[in-house]
């Protein structure tokens, strides 16, 4: 297929980081993020500073300016924890979020090349996503590939790509009981290749390293609640995942993962994530079931329509496995009524095509 | 996950080639095929002879043996096309089958080393497939390489692997308006990948470089009517690959696609593809979707009766777009009746978990 050519989306793309312990951070990501307008959620004690190197275009939220700005809804944003950065989500203006954790640097390709992160997520959303039937040489519209022998010509238009799920080399994203068994694994396999998510197929987000759009998908990127007063943590981003998956497949939309990578520096403590994640490893028996048969009316042709008739079943369904989910299920409720507010122009949009 | 040592099942595997024009195929492979027994389905006119360089322990047929050993359910078996290959799976006594185009050479991985095609196949089938969950970090089985975050604990044993389908670099396997439009493409790109393909998501299997489990598929692994007399050719493996996938989704099995890599030399020719390929270009576009929306009952335990259950769909919604679907769907009862007939233990053997 015509490959894309890669613009930068300068004006179109905001770069979201939930907090920022570590000044190195930014420096080494200058290069890619200086063109960039960063909006930074500060997860924690609102009283402390984060200082942000000279020559960078930002806005910084701590939980006084959240408070400020929605009020009681704030109550729908996690504190202190990284949830906290789909507020910039609902902030921006832009179309395109690309959001990074503070321990994720510059990785290298296999010839030893500095990967443009943020150039490939682009990349994987400009161009368009095919979710009903798999390329055996994945994504079909990347130079040097193509649909195969067998690939229906009706669907090699594709649909719009709404998530850019990037990878990790060195410490790879796993769980605390994984962790624990496995202190030493790295990642080091280079795998050089996108691909689309198949329909009804679901899969484990990670909010590391993660780009979408907007406008076609935005909405159903809340993080939920996490951290302070929350019984589990680091759901935050499995959560979006389940959520933005279930609502692309019933809009025709598209979900990428496997390029790009970035460098994963440090892990995480395995003790303090398995008291956050306990609860979730059981839960998740239950949730996944939940969310792969969840079925949406064809009624909903919005992000927000879909949004509010997955809060309503989460409510049905889910609440008898803890009362959490009553709480979560209205804190999705309030959430898209805060995205509405601050995105007014938006709320009526049909996203994508009700499948 | 711990990974799986790789024993190279001599006496369990047998490696089917549709014919062999060229000398040079064997020669290349000897080291890693001389330990095993060949297959060889002589596609074409039976008065010709194959030469098989001295050292390979092999048996022949051709057209006339198909004849002698099926009598009038030789009809189920093409004439003048590789699909006549299936022949070789119905008369194996292995557990294991791997089958190769004689175009296809050993090929070599970014270190310039030769890739060992067969033994990658087995690792791929004797280590468990993941079809209920997506993984991002791909075949959680291998070394390196786990389960992410957010993986269900409760379907980390996986499920057994059917089947093994690998890629090829250099040619990729384009079907006609493809290899006319982009002529010059070559396939460069070593994606080091192994993934599972979804539960309820199709693909294209291409026969070239394949290898599964005669006991758990091979009843399903039949190859269709193409080649003289028949209206379509080159949908042979497409067949397969519907047909085997539907129904391992509905037993519980897995079918993984990636590494290994073989060097396919040489494409085909365009034009005489365009003949053989321009109906099924029409006619996927109602297959597709016909096995998309195939549900085997509950009753059906074993691929015998998933195959003759899936036939008689195939009569009832194909037909009316070709008469050669209704010969199609006799010719697959014709080939399971065969297949019990050469294969009496198994016959009755139920194969994997009916979901």
């Amino acid at each position: 297929m015509a490959t894309v050519s890669t613009p930068l989306l300068k004006d179109e793309l905001d770069i979201v980081i939930p907090t920022i312990r570590n000044l190195d951070f930014l420096e080494m990501w200058r290069p890619f993020f200086q063109p960039y307008h960063l909006i930074i959620v500060q997860d924690g004690d609102p009283s402390k500073t984060i200082k942000v190197p000279a020559g960078f275009d930002y806005e910084l939220y701590n939980r006084n300016d959240i408070n400020k700005i929605l009020g009681p809804k704030a109550n729908c944003i996690s504190f202190k924890d990284s949830a906290c950065r789909c507020f910039g989500y609902m902030v921006s203006k832009k179309k395109y979020i690309f959001t990074i954790d503070d321990d994720c640097f510059v990785a290298k390709d296999p010839s030893g090349k500095d990967i443009n992160a943020l150039e490939q997520h682009i990349k994987n959303l400009l161009s368009p996503s095919t979710p009903f039937f798999f390329n055996t040489l994945y994504d079909p519209y990347r130079d040097g590939a193509d649909f195969v022998r067998g690939y229906p010509f009706s669907l090699r238009e594709g649909v719009p790509t709404a998530v850019s799920h990037g990878l990790w080399l060195n410490i790879p994203d796993y769980d605390a009981p994984t962790q624990l068994v496995k202190p030493l694994e790295r990642n080091t396999r280079y795998v050089d290749a996108v691909l689309t998510i198949p329909k009804g197929t679901l899969f484990p987000m990670c909010g590391m390293n993660l780009a979408f759009d907007r406008e076609l998908i935005g909405p159903a990127m809340y993080f939920g609640l996490m951290g302070e007063g929350q019984p589990i943590g680091r759901y935050d981003d499995m959560w979006a995942g389940w959520c933005i998956k279930v609502i692309c497949d019933h809009l025709g939309l598209g979900v990428k993962t496997g390029l790009p990578y970035i460098y994963h520096s440090k892990a995480s403590n395995p003790f303090t994530n398995l008291r956050k994640e306990y609860k979730g490893i059981f839960w998740q028996e239950e949730i996944i079931p939940f969310f792969q048969s969840a079925v949406l009316p064809k009624e909903c042709t919005t992000v927000q329509q879909c949004y509010r008739e997955l809060a309503k079943q989460v409510k049905d369904k889910l609440s008898k496995l803890d009362p959490y989910f009553d709480k979560l299920a209205d804190a999705m409720i309030t959430w898209i009524e805060a995205w509405d507010e601050l995105n007014p122009s938006q709320a009526k949009l049909p996203n994508g095509k009700a499948k």
